[in-house]
């Protein structure tokens, strides 16, 4: 039995490329019910994504207001636009026990620790080498030669922070890497927070 | 797949009466291969101890020679007797990539973390209650009223460590723990050194 009925925090990154999705769909049968954090942006929706589904779309207007009203966990600017995860569906995702699952980038994982570090676990999914990561890119053809380029450069600068992750899955097979994530999913739920650790210790005493 | 071949460390503490070998003994058909550390002591044999396997009962002389030779991975001197974990074996079983896992108290849990930090894992393993330890303790019959006292106390001043454990397993059924116990020690099992995690880093980026 854990300690507390809080949810708990499972942060992802890794280069796009990498297999999150598919490791998650592939894994989703065995690491029960959790939250899927939808990010918020002011870009502009492409062909086919949906609001509150891939992203929330809102204005730089009501972005920059929920910015002064602190309901962000964490936001960034990348090539003029915002990107940010609203803290209210995180907390209500938690209250209810839910296991939060997020896709964001190293910076974003790095906010998040500073904010809930005790419930938070993190991973990160990376193909075994650069090389195969840009050959697994080109042959999905979704990215412009340019977009791919970028990408690669992101990554490059993206792994080096691997040591500051929990665990790093290495997306070798499918099979092999939902079989882990399914540990750390699973590991990443018995998190307790420390105020429900302590709550624990009163009630232990007695 | 996990960076590098290495082993990892798991470490359980909690007090006496919570079950930790019938924990480990319920769960290990499912761990996978383990070298579950053997604590060298200074202290008598009791009835039934066998050297080697309950302990490695050693002479006053050639423990502190051991200590100056920085032999020990961490020791303590508990009631006259010196208590501790030899380097060399927990050393050649992550040579071999096996899961080292100690049974020592909260004091020697911090010694691990301070020398071994990134690749140890841990989980505090107690009864539900402090009640409900005394009450274990009284049932098994192998101790002296005088000796489930100090258990007691010792109980109560290693709880209040439950924070600085990576988990709680809480110890109401064993069934329910030792279920637990597969996550957390699959999960230690992926753990990486930070020696390893920069070594791939040079090979991810070719």
């Amino acid at each position: 039995m854990k300690i507390g009925n809080k949810g708990a925090i499972l942060v992802l990154s890794g280069p796009s490329g990498a297999g999150k999705s598919t490791i998650i769909n592939a894994a989703s049968d065995e690491i029960g019910e959790y939250y899927f954090s939808i990010s918020t942006t002011t870009r502009a929706p492409r062909v086919g994504e949906v609001h509150g589904k891939d992203y929330f779309f809102v204005t730089k207007e009501a972005f920059e207001e929920d910015i002064k009203a602190g309901n962000f966990l964490e936001y960034a600017q990348v090539h003029g636009n915002y990107y940010g995860t609203s803290l209210k569906p995180v907390r209500e995702a938690l209250e209810e026990g839910k296991l939060v699952i997020f896709d964001i980038d190293v910076q974003g994982h790095r906010l998040v620790r500073a904010k809930m570090n005790d419930i938070t676990t993190s991973a990160f999914i990376t193909p075994p080498t650069l090389k195969e990561l840009e050959k697994r890119l080109r042959e999905r053809c979704t990215d412009t030669d340019e977009v791919i380029t970028r990408r690669i450069e992101n990554a490059k600068e993206e792994i080096r922070a691997v040591g500051e992750y929990d665990f790093t899955i290495i997306n070798d097979t499918i099979a092999e890497a939902a079989k882990e994530f399914v540990i750390v999913a699973k590991a990443a739920r018995l998190k307790q927070s420390r105020e429900d650790e302590e709550a624990f210790i009163r009630h232990w005493l007695g």
